[in-house]
């Protein structure tokens, strides 16, 4: 039997992939047990309860599970760095079924510097989904930590963390700007209007215009209401117009997507803001990349073309 | 009898100054009651402690006592506006001992819109501490809500709020930055280190580098006690930075800092990293100021020198 368990295994989250030995995905289980959320037993526990069922095959994990604080701390790989050089890094622990658990290094920008862990998979992914931006293209992965990623010649040149969702979730929890407001109803036009504002700080930036949220709540042109999409439109607005200051996104180079459809979908729209139009989403990103990882690391084999689509 | 006394309250704090027939501060108090922390009895009780033993005099207050939440709602006054404009728009209640508590209105400056309480008032006292300034200048008045202020012909004509204490205290308290981090002895090189990352942000600004206080650690290269003196280099560093880029502040114009000693000292040596040279800071600004809104208002008169001098 060939095939792969491929494992995206983050701080609030776990999500198993059981792939078939041409790589396509046959099904995928999503689990709360993060780093921060094991059940009794962690990870081992986790691991055997999240694959109940599924036949023995190579184990390929990616994410904060291969950080200090994960299962195994691995060393980051520097940059450049693509699919063939993670592949060759990949480290390695035996869980207590006796059976090995692979894992994917993180990519560290010696420039900044910065690192990430887990979004070098769903990038091996995407690009061997989209095989024509493998060239010269830039890589938006929207979260807690949004990744901006340049990549050139098939591999990851530069990123930079803007840590865009986790300011918006402070902000509306524990700041003034938080105060009194509710996230109701979706304002498009509250974001829209968050997203003009950064737009136009100009080189002063956005973190210059934050009390803005409250100034125009407290002038009465900004409903309480409607401050969570302002908000957000502020910030979201701000990573473009920083990256785009930053080099990190051209206007003449393919940008493209990845990650939660809704939360990209935001990011859509805020692009138009920008003259930029982006495609939809790439999904299961990181599935694709953990299979490529498994190729390049000689875990799995790629079925034959002919004998694949038997 | 003449004299005034002044009430500085704000949000978490309640300064109560005595001031004679001449404007010199005679004593001043200090207590918790902010708006968010009053004694028993509200405002009242807490004006009827604060001025125990002292004689019956016009009161005077400027401050968050005004806002929505406040003693009384006093509408904020448009600019430009100085000293006259605002000592002729104080507002009025009765309190509970029969006598009056003027209350000064905060600022709106109508491009933003911005606004400010209690922040008038100190400026309005330092340029009668240095009316060689009151032609053209920029003032900072560091705190949870920074205001970058511009003077021109003894008038406040512009300003901006910058939430660089408030942002500080969430990044340290509750974000993945503060986690492990400690603030214990003060390190100026990890802060100068921060100020420079800000300013060399250039048009990218510094919120984009704020990941930076997580990689720098993880990579070995600053201490984690020293991210707390990291992080507030690159906020206060990223107000210079953005002030500048704003126009709020030149280079060719003088520049003057109000407020607290020690938060000052840290403005006066991030400066030093944009080749600004910074005095240091008045106090008691707000006394002064007091003082000035309230001869403008006719509630004191300036003793003849030669009668004040005796």
């Amino acid at each position: 039997m060939n095939g792969l368990i491929g494992l995206d295994w983050g701080t609030s989250s776990l999500r198993a992939y059981r792939l078939d030995g041409a790589g396509h995905i046959e099904e995928t289980r999503h689990r709360p047990w993060g780093l921060r959320h094991l059940p009794e037993g962690g990870f081992d526990a986790a691991l055997s309860a999240v694959t109940k069922g599924w036949p023995v095959l190579p184990r390929l994990a990616c994410g904060m599970v291969g950080s200090r604080n994960g299962w195994r701390e691995m060393p980051y790989l520097d940059l450049p760095a693509g699919a063939a050089e993670i592949g060759h890094a990949l480290g390695r622990l035996m869980a207590a079924d006796g059976m090995d658990v692979h894992i994917a290094p993180g990519l560290r920008d010696p420039h900044g510097p910065d690192v990430m862990r887990g979004e070098e998979a769903q990038l091996v992914g995407a690009l061997s989904l989209r095989p024509a931006l493998a060239g010269t293209s830039s890589w938006i992965l929207p979260g807690t930590h949004s990744k901006w990623v340049t990549v050139r010649d098939g591999k990851v040149t530069g990123f930079r963390t803007l840590m865009t969702g986790e300011l918006f979730a402070l902000l509306q929890q524990h700041s003034i700007l938080g105060t009194g407001t509710i996230s109701a109803t979706a304002n498009p036009d509250a974001f829209a209007r968050g997203v003009v504002t950064a737009r136009d700080s100009g080189a002063a930036g956005a973190l210059s215009r934050l009390f803005s949220a409250r100034t125009l709540m407290l002038d009465g042109t900004l409903a309480s209401e409607s401050v969570p999409d302002y908000l957000s439109g502020l910030l979201v607005g701000e990573e473009f117009r920083a990256a785009l200051a930053d080099g990190l996104a051209h206007r003449d180079t393919p940008l493209q997507l990845i990650g939660d459809v809704a939360l990209c979908e935001r990011y859509r729209r805020a692009a138009t803001h920008f003259d930029i139009e982006l495609d939809p989403p790439l999904e299961d990103a990181a599935a694709h990349g953990l299979w490529q990882l498994a190729l390049h690391a000689g875990l799995v084999h790629q079925a034959p073309k002919d004998i694949a689509s038997c």
